[in-house]
């Protein structure tokens, strides 16, 4: 279906607060928001990562699923997985952080692929998977709440199928 | 319909920030959000009102009218609708603000008659005019983007009459 | 002395927090911090006065004063004796306040006087009476608690007096 | 001068932004400030390090140095020194910092010794190199601006000893 412009898979080496890896597509029927930060950026520390928590706690996770991405373009001798366990502990981030796989380049794989202009980058994620939102920096609360409120909101993509496609077109990939 | 429970008017003896008095009935059709509040409150001039403005500033006037309401229930001698004035001029305070009807009670009526516990209070009510949420004091900005943005999605009233009321019953003040 | 330029008293027409009204000469030997603002003001509510209470926590009252002077230049008709008690009752200012005496022109006689431009304003008075400091404004904690504890370090006027006047005159309160 | 109970030195194995390694007897006259902190410890970036930031901002450096202590006691392989330059440079930390000493315990050496009882620790010394004040965690600003003051405000040595020594006695590691 053409309409449908599936967001690319993010892609890690590894990751934290969760028993296995996650994916978007292993996430599809919820809304995903997607915290992509460095644990030595100010600006994260001071706002993504506490906003992202803030969000964790204010919304249903059958909703809602909130994924730090750590996405290191400098300084990468200093933030580690070693060092970004014992990060992730002091500060007591306890949602699933992932960590962006390195590309050869400067940039990180999924860095790369979205374009991210730096850290924190905050990217939205409808029911279906598809690419909603993107900032880099600051988004006040109340509108990202709105803004989480209204994909939360929209018919999953499970429903949609059910209602819309009675005569639809299945290929291998899936029905649409 | 008696699934619908109008709230109860607000009645008011002066307005500001408005050319001519504003009714809840009026604003049918829009999400309302109501701040009351008193000049000299401080968790009101430090909190509530700051965040009614963020709120006017964030979304649409044709999704949701943010109302002010001074409910004074104490210091009435100095809280006056002058005083009234300049603290509105002296804050920048930009949405319509009413001023709650004094009762011969200690309270003045709107306060009364929805049992305001305090101030600031904070008011939601849906697009059909029924209120949904009363909050004595603090609702963090996240969660209060999320459910003004729930209840500007829900459908209007008129819409809503449409779908439902094939068989409906018609009075001279509209149809039910 | 000539070399000691005493500061021009204050005028005022009312006190509150205070048993009697107090001059800077009857406060001679302590430092005092003067905080003029407005009760409408926002920068004084939301800085300068609650500074001044941190003032008032901080240092040992035999050090120094903390006095509030009420230098109302504007909406006068909001801001009277009246509405002041019940502003300072609903703050919980607790240190002396002064009401800034009229003086038939738009600005109140002390801020007239010391050239005010606006509010928040500080005057810091050495133990001598004089004038060493006036700011329009925000002054940081750091830096105030610096030049508080300056001026309280420096020798009160009468141990002053006891070194320099060897030729002294003594009258039945003391040496001069 | 047995009055004098002088502070032992810190121990470090490093320091950045400065030429050379600082010793608190190399710094007798100025009074000193150290803020010892741990990289990821969130009160430190929050609190102890901005403040430290602020008050090298406030003072003038021949009066007062402000020196910062990493003292790791935990997470030791995330917070080596390229962790720790990296961290620096990214919150823009420009005064001297020394890393506290490995001593084969947990505790690096100074911070074992002078009994910190976690980070962010802060220690005065005045301008003698006594120890005057030890405070593990928060100082409000206003505090702190005062006892610094003070402290600047107290006699330096050299001028203590000149006017006091005059018949003093010297040992092999110095007059007293």
């Amino acid at each position: 279906m053409s309409a449908i412009d599936l967001a690319p898979e993010w892609l890690t080496t590894e990751w934290f607060n969760t028993p296995s890896p996650l994916s978007l597509e292993a996430l599809r029927g919820r809304v995903v928001m997607l915290t992509a930060f460095q644990m030595l950026c100010p600006g994260c520390v001071s706002d993504g990562l506490p906003q992202a928590q803030r969000v964790t706690a204010t919304f249903k996770s059958s909703d809602l699923a909130v994924i730090g991405l750590h996405s290191v373009f400098e300084h990468h001798e200093a933030m580690g997985p070693n060092a970004l366990r014992a990060f992730l502990h002091e500060y007591k981030i306890r949602f699933p952080v992932g960590v962006d796989r390195p590309d050869g380049t400067g940039l990180p794989h999924t860095m790369r692929t979205y374009g991210f202009q730096g850290t924190p980058t905050t990217l939205l994620f409808d029911r279906a998977g598809q690419l909603r939102r993107h900032v880099f920096g600051h988004i006040p609360d109340l509108q990202l709440g709105a803004e989480l409120m209204a994909l939360i909101g929209e018919q999953p993509l499970a429903q949609t199928e059910l209602t819309s496609d009675v005569n639809g077109v299945c290929a291998p990939e899936g029905c649409r």
